[in-house]
């Protein structure tokens, strides 16, 4: 065996063990009993120290260092790129810190399902703490010299630096907030968003509406948590105790997701070439399903009668995307418009860069969140759990993450006009429920090529230019020109 | 951190890493689509391999070299005499043996899944072929000098031999064989036992009844599977498709294994202490339950009401009794009767057992099955779903575990009979539905204990003499002169 295969043999016990990793999180998540939760602890702490280990042992430090570059082939020089980026992630982080982020990780999951269901920040605020003292100790370990956030952001996306998401941000607030502005006074009836509809007809028309699109039953499954998620080789799950809209938005978004983990190429199974590119480019991919696609009009031409006639809708489809395309300021992120959603998530970039830079108190933390959400939203949360206690995120220490929803938007309008272009029945498609086309564009420019390019280049194949929030303003604008009288 | 330190806490890794196979296995056989198998192949695979690797690792080797035995107490020796005969075990078995054993398994249990379904053994001979090959080369690589399946059943029993169970097993047979034979001749009708009742009342009531014996819904959980089973953390199975009594007594039986499991010491998990004794002790507190109380009347005097109202049941609970302690040969071994039951675990015992010695050829099993099923039970399975391909154990590679069935209905006898002795008001307690007082003597005299006693051991501290057919055959002669006129 050469040292490129060991190499490849070495790293894959470590991702797959990962892998496994997100099996035991979808189980907790979804069919976990709470009792079991010491012994879940030990076995997630376990799995990822063991990870941790292989990936720093020193045999691959020695393979890093002999394997000859110049004789690896370009997919070979991809995997090894983010093999040794990997590396180095993880060689200076002590496997003791490993498993006690991972044992705070999984009590603090815990703990902020209780503190939610029960309104008590109180509860979660020591897990809280410890998760972001413990990612902070992380990053210092990865690189001392660096921003911690930067750091801990490149766990998610290593392409698009702190600094220019930054400025994505800013560019999409400011042509945001007065286009919000001009909306706001034109109230849309949403009160059909409030009717009751029976769990089980639901089920059936989320599982029927995941399959349209092209979400495989055979490989996936769809059940209910607390926070819709896609893990565990693309199992989704959505919520019901948020409205039959956002069940159906979430399933969309989540299929997405699991459509992108079910074309990674399996051949390439536990290597980099077998996972996802980027936490932005796998959010575009539900973006691009559950905003361009399944919140356009075009959409619901084909899918509205059955809808309309399952859950007994008294209303016409214009109105009916009128509704579903409102935009009024609300609480909870995963179901906010397409426009104010970008609020939400600048709203949480700022927070989280202050409790990890140390300026922010965490006892402060509802209180500031309130106060931000009135500046940007104009509204104060009615208590924790419609604020600050609303996201798993932190619980699960994925400090950085948030910024990648607004990327995957930005990304997701880019790839659906470049799709547009190369596909010039799209729109047509979709009226009539055809997808194949549309998904097969996704794997040739996406799916396939798994980590084998960086987000920048990956982006720049699939569209002719580098990220940016060009496209994504465009077609705001278009799109709420069309629904709001502006 | 000294050598005894140091040894359990690589130990635990390794018994960790087990319970995290559970996981996936309860996963794959409750929850997981099938075309997810590719990727939960390697997952198992890897965990596996990586189990086998800590476990025999030079490390573990030099510490139970240098540990200072006269220095233990007799806790940490009972779990130094486990791991050391644990490392034993594996020592000599290459890793690519472990990955290809239990890559064979995972697909081993699709294949008879689909095998079972479509009625057709050619799509399992191929594998189960492999997985009796790939466990004989492990027999032989940890003791070329012994009969395989001693080796083997060892897995599962360490502590009372294959001579010893043959003589068990032949005794039991030779009493058994003449009661059925006095019993043939008298039908009962039961006819109650096909009554349809709807699934979701039956979810109710096997709920109901799990948990007024005591099973813990906060740390396990009731799901349906192809075949019962308790795994992960003390997760529970029962199957619906087998009828409304089936269901309930494989309940029943699997909640006594959770219970056993969920009284575990905690403390120890990971290390031989907070493990189960062997799998006879652990089927006898699966049989103690299902059996010798759940079969009982006085247990029915409490629970049969309930059951009647809800199931709609025709019939008065003396013939009730009678019904589900109905006597007759059937073909499914988890739906036979307390005397049969052990006749199918003597035909699988002498299957195994002929298949390891390479007497038996794989293509005549069906042949042979169904020839000693004639021969023991004088009856012949219509189909192989009915005979040869009925049990998943073959499939997961558990060779040498069936004969534990019949030793736990045996040690549950004996268990039942002492503890009649220290709580004089047992039968009074079953009756009122009051189970506290037994589930307490349970954990004193065996739970509690995990593995720091063999089997014997454990049995003589429980009940005063070694485990031997005695109380279990005295206990059916008297059960089934009750109700039948013998």
């Amino acid at each position: 065996m050469d040292d490129y295969e060991r190499l490849i043999e070495i790293y894959k016990k470590s991702a797959i063990l990962e892998s496994v990793s997100e099996v035991l999180e979808w189980d907790q998540e979804v069919m976990m009993p709470e009792g079991a939760l010491p012994v879940r602890t030990q076995q997630s702490a376990t799995i990822a120290a063991l990870g941790h280990d292989i990936l720093t042992s020193d045999e691959m430090n020695g393979l890093l260092v002999s394997i000859e570059r110049e004789e690896l082939n370009s997919d070979q020089a991809a995997n090894v790129r983010e093999i040794e980026r990997n590396y180095k992630r993880h060689k200076n982080v002590p496997n003791g810190l490993v498993r006690e982020l991972q044992e705070t990780r999984i009590r603090g999951v815990e703990s902020w399902k209780e503190a939610r269901k029960k309104n008590d920040f109180g509860l979660f605020l020591p897990y809280l703490r410890k998760v972001f003292a413990l990612s902070g100790k992380v990053a210092d370990c990865i690189d001392p010299d660096r921003h911690p956030y930067e750091v801990l952001l490149e766990s998610y996306e290593q392409d698009i630096s702190r600094e220019e998401i930054k400025s994505h941000l800013t560019t999409i607030k400011e042509h945001l907030i007065p286009l919000i502005g001009r909306i706001k006074e034109q109230k849309i009836d949403d009160s059909l968003i409030a009717q009751d509809v029976a769990i089980e007809k639901q089920k059936e028309f989320n599982s029927f509406i995941a399959r349209a699109i092209g979400y495989d039953f055979t490989r996936g499954r769809l059940d209910v948590s607390a926070h819709p998620f896609t893990s565990c080789y693309g199992r989704i799950t959505t919520r019901y105790d948020n409205g039959w809209w956002s069940a159906i938005s979430g399933t969309i978004h989540e299929a997405g997701h699991a459509m992108y983990e079910h074309h990674l190429p399996l051949q390439h199974f536990g290597t980099p070439l077998g996972q996802y590119c980027s936490m932005s480019v796998h959010e575009s991919q539900s973006r691009i399903w559950e905003n361009n696609i399944g919140k356009s009009k075009h959409f619901w031409e084909k899918f509205f009668p059955k809808l309309q006639d399952s859950y007994d809708l008294d209303v016409e489809l214009d109105d009916f995307y009128k509704i579903i395309n409102r935009v009024e300021p609300s609480f909870i992120r995963t179901e906010a418009d397409e426009l104010t959603y970008n609020l939400h998530i600048i709203l949480r970039f700022e927070i989280e860069l202050g409790l990890i830079e140390g300026k922010t108190d965490f006892d402060d933390l509802p209180r500031i969140w309130n106060e931000k959400f009135r500046e940007y939203l104009g509204i104060v949360p009615p208590d924790d759990s419609f604020g600050v206690l609303q996201d798993i995120h932190w619980a699960w220490g994925n400090i950085g993450y948030f910024p990648t929803y607004t990327l995957g938007s930005m990304i997701a309008a880019q790839l659906f006009e470049a799709a547009q272009k190369d596909i010039p029945d799209l729109i047509d498609n979709i009226g009539q429920g055809k997808f194949e086309e549309l998904r097969s564009w996704l794997n040739d420019n996406i799916w396939c090529h798994g980590k084998k390019y960086l987000t920048k280049e990956l982006i720049r194949r699939a569209t002719g230019k580098d990220p940016s929030p060009d496209d994504y303003l465009e077609y705001l604008e278009n799109k709420y020109a069309g629904i709001y009288e502006l």
